[in-house]
């Protein structure tokens, strides 16, 4: 395992970033909603972006510009997602990338571009692109927390990682911020999520750990089974630490994979964690799957089943609804090698109920983190998806948001 | 188009049925828990059935009886669904078959079996049997009403449906009654539907109807994106009211498929009413797909969006959610040709916001009746799927459920 130690600072604790957050007023709330996160040249980096077909305009600019697998700075704003808007919305993420550019003096197709909020409503550009100076003005090595702060919409606290690893004698940090916390479901949700390092990566290393980390980790989480028209994750290594450039196969390109996705973790717990009127922290793990494929759409089927979530908030361990889910799941079953672990606790065994103490289940689905445990019997695969569970507070949320 | 009229006695409202309810103790509350629906000798008829790979005993022990294409009787049970019980509810629900057959005076196999309610509990075998035979000697041609009351679980009404149609000068009856309201989706919900006819169906003509009649109808409604263990369909045709065999091809066929597939859609629709928790009653039609397979999984997956649901719970015309909810859908889109209608009103139209006046949005919203309609503007095909809100009283229904 490889060690590491955690550190303050977000997308700033490695060296070569600087970050600012400032109030722009596209949030009626007049909180921060614009931020700029550079580094001091353009840097090998990499994406990964929402599948939703509907993909709003910032995704398809910053798809474009990250193709050469280099970018300068990252621009987001919250409030106004810039999705479907058309032509207009190409031109004003276009917009952002210039004026961004112009701050900083680099090219537009070095920057990347994010935005979230509310979909179908034109960006306000006269506040955003004096917002997008302020930030560049006020860019430093110290302001991550203002940065994370401007990316959340119904977050209810902004979400940040920062990580020190050493290979060979230099040490190396991996910065993380996202915001996320409805509309999440596998292959990106309405999360953003930017990470930093001043690890020497190249262009296909950084693509290579993003891919995977992404896969293992933001892929695997859920709040509702939706996927946003928005979602980004990117990568920047500014390098800034020394060494030699790392590329795939090399042991530091193992170390740096292992951070990157555990800091990648750690922020997609977050998400879960502040999933909208979550009250619980689900971890599910399927094993004895056919493959791992199968392994997670099972995980997944049962963490978006309503069901199962509404169970898990009224603290019932219903193991009959994850049956049910596992059941509608694209996995292969031997109905008669089911077994079900809700908190420890042996409910369903060889497909069959399992006689269990109803009150101490209630004490243990009490506790804030739950762990449901589905072995599926039939081979060697295993997979863990994270969710939450689905409350009154959701359906408040939820029924009220867009104003 | 057909011409039929509505008529009271649900199940046995055609004749050479009879049918009774009776609690028999399954139930904690004491309500009617056991029905019967009996011919009065074989009859041809035929069934579909949950794709859940956990399917429950009742499930796999009926799919085997009616593999012949015929019936004599089905027996039912609310109260205990009778799944995840292993071998021992395989030999529970041939039980179930052989106490009706013998009451009956006919062979087990000609006995339908369904269960609906809790899963992972053996049944109450002792009160049970002593229902059934209660059951078998109350049957009369006047208890449609008891015996739909008997299948019911968190349903709050009963769901029956009778009508009649005339073909060549002979009256026919078509009946039907369902149970179900939540853990529904396509492909069988928690729902059990029993149709029954006293045309003189084929056993081939059963089968084609109802599957046609189900895929048309059951399989287009969701609730939750849940699918039951338990669930199935069924049809038995009497042939009690006279006249030459019919087969499919024939006019009188189509006659017979068009009020069977009304009746499915109807008992369907009171399904969607009777949602867990539903207060809106939401029908989403999609057009201009690329096929019929691309239509339906657009608006189920709209259906389906828990953001979705909690909009239209909220009374908010959030088309950018329905936006979202088809990019992730298998439909192939242009997004710059999407047009979303709610409620009558043009929200989105060339994948772009319409402006509309809020407050006309809101007041069309509060209906308890709510049409969506996205023309997804690449083909020529359509489907439409019956949904309902999500809302605090389906977490609360379901956060207390299994008592």
């Amino acid at each position: 395992m490889t060690q590491y130690n955690y550190i303050e600072g977000g997308v700033v604790a490695p060296k070569g970033f600087l970050a600012a957050g400032v109030a722009a007023g596209v949030k009626k709330s007049g909180k921060r909603d614009v931020c700029i996160i550079a580094a001091e040249e353009g840097v090998p980096a990499a994406g990964v972006f929402t599948r939703n077909k509907m993909a709003a305009p910032p995704v398809a600019v910053s798809r474009a510009h990250i193709a050469d697998g280099r970018a300068r700075a990252i621009v987001a704003n919250s409030g106004n997602a810039n999705a479907c808007t058309g032509e207009q919305g190409i031109a004003d993420a276009d917009a952002m990338a210039g004026a961004t550019a112009d701050a900083l003096g680099c090219d537009a197709s070095d920057v990347i571009v994010a935005s979230t909020g509310v979909i179908g409503v034109r960006l306000p550009m006269e506040p955003l692109l004096a917002g997008i100076a302020d930030a560049a003005a006020a860019l430093d090595n110290a302001s991550g927390d203002a940065a994370a702060e401007a990316i959340v919409t119904t977050d209810t606290f902004p979400k940040q990682i920062a990580l020190a690893v050493e290979v060979d004698g230099v040490t190396y940090a991996v910065g993380g911020m996202a915001k996320g916390s409805g509309m999440i479901a596998p292959n990106m949700a309405t999360m953003l999520a930017f990470l930093t390092t001043d690890a020497p990566l190249s262009s296909v290393a950084c693509n290579e750990i993003l891919k995977a980390a992404a896969a293992r980790t933001f892929n695997r989480i859920s709040v509702d089974g939706d996927t946003s028209t928005n979602d980004m994750c990117t990568l920047m290594a500014s390098g800034a630490a020394g060494g030699d450039v790392i590329e795939p196969g090399s042991p530091a390109f193992d170390v740096l994979a292992d951070v990157i996705t555990h800091a990648c973790g750690e922020l997609a717990r977050m998400l879960v964690r502040d999933g909208e009127g979550a009250t619980k922290f689900i971890t599910i793990q399927v094993s004895g799957a056919a493959n791992e494929t199968e392994a997670h759409d099972a995980a997944m089927t049962i963490a978006n089943s309503p069901l199962f979530k509404t169970a898990i908030f009224g603290g019932d361990a219903n193991w009959g609804r994850v049956a049910m889910a596992v059941g509608n799941s694209s996995a292969t079953l031997d109905p008669s090698a089911l077994e079900i672990v809700f908190a420890g606790i042996t409910t369903c065994k060889d497909g069959m109920a399992v006689e269990f103490d109803e009150d101490v289940a209630a004490a243990a689905l009490a506790e804030p983190e739950v762990d449901v445990l589905v072995d599926l019997g039939v081979g060697d695969a295993s997979a863990s998806v994270w969710t939450c569970d689905l409350t009154y507070d959701y359906v408040r949320i939820n029924g009220e948001y867009r104003s």
